[in-house]
């Protein structure tokens, strides 16, 4: 089985505009996904902006659950929050994920829309079942850039429901795809 | 197809000691699980809590998203918002869906923890190929009460990872419950 990891992008993302921003942090999804990170085993989860202030947040907040009180509080919290790395760019993540796999990751994106040469759900689960490490990207804000896109190896089809609708946040989708690829049913 | 129906529940559910409590609103609750809603094709999405302070922010803040400046800046919001009812307790979110679908529903409880006699999800994709209408119950804070869950019909089993971590988000667990009864790939 691959070593999965995840990286939530804050830059470079769209806003509604289509101008290229470093989205602001949101801390619940921090939580949120330190705790899919935990559940579905990944060997770690990238928070990834380059903007020193938005780190410094993080960091005052992954420090207030793993230390002293908060941690005293909910220690499931603090057993999630340490898959947790703060990293500047998704290159200092693959770096990371260098040192700690072996090797480079198989870089995926995720993304909301249909487009040409998607690769299904299915052949994804096939491909984490092999040992190249696989890193997971997923945009905040409008989605990750088109640039940040093609410089990875492989687009994942978007999640379908039944409807036509597909406007998930990105903390649902995170769950929904990685309960696809390494849920137990 | 049954006529599927969510519910997230702020009372009676249990607090870290316990005790039963009514859990405060949670916004990010509302957009995500609305979004969740609008892409699994749900009937309803019913926002459950006694107090009538918190019926009133829920209020406020559907209402700035469905008309007016936030409708214009963010139309997805609304098309999702769309689907919530505020009930003051279960058993009026069922009288809504006898007089939506016809009949009463299928009452669901979803919990984190194992336990005897609950329903595979195997099992419940299948009921949901009946034409009963089927209302999905989550909890806040820790969790229903064991009287609210002894009060349904079928206690769902718990959404398993390949790890021992059952502690995810009551936002991220609907996602995953309804992307697993509901989704297509």
């Amino acid at each position: 089985m691959a070593d999965v990891y995840l990286a939530l992008v804050h830059h470079p993302v769209y806003n509604k505009r289509r101008q290229v921003i470093a989205a602001a942090l949101t801390t619940i999804d921090l939580h949120d996904m330190a705790r899919l990170s935990a559940t579905y085993g990944l060997s770690g989860f990238f928070l990834v902006t380059p903007l020193e202030d938005q780190i410094k947040i993080a960091r005052a907040m992954i420090d207030h659950w793993s230390e002293g009180w908060g941690r005293e509080y909910n220690d499931t919290r603090a057993e999630a929050l340490r898959l947790v790395s703060l990293t500047r760019d998704i290159g200092e993540a693959k770096e990371q994920i260098k040192k700690l796999s072996g090797t480079n990751p198989i870089v995926v994106a995720t993304s909301a829309t249909d487009g040409p040469e998607r690769m299904s759900f299915t052949d994804m689960g096939s491909l984490s079942l092999r040992k190249d490490p696989i890193l997971l990207i997923l945009g905040t804000a409008w989605g990750l850039t088109d640039e940040t896109m093609a410089a990875c190896d492989i687009i994942l089809e978007p999640i379908k429901g039944p409807t036509e609708y597909n406007h998930l946040s990105v903390r649902s989708a995170a769950g929904i795809i990685l309960d696809r690829l390494l849920g137990i049913r």
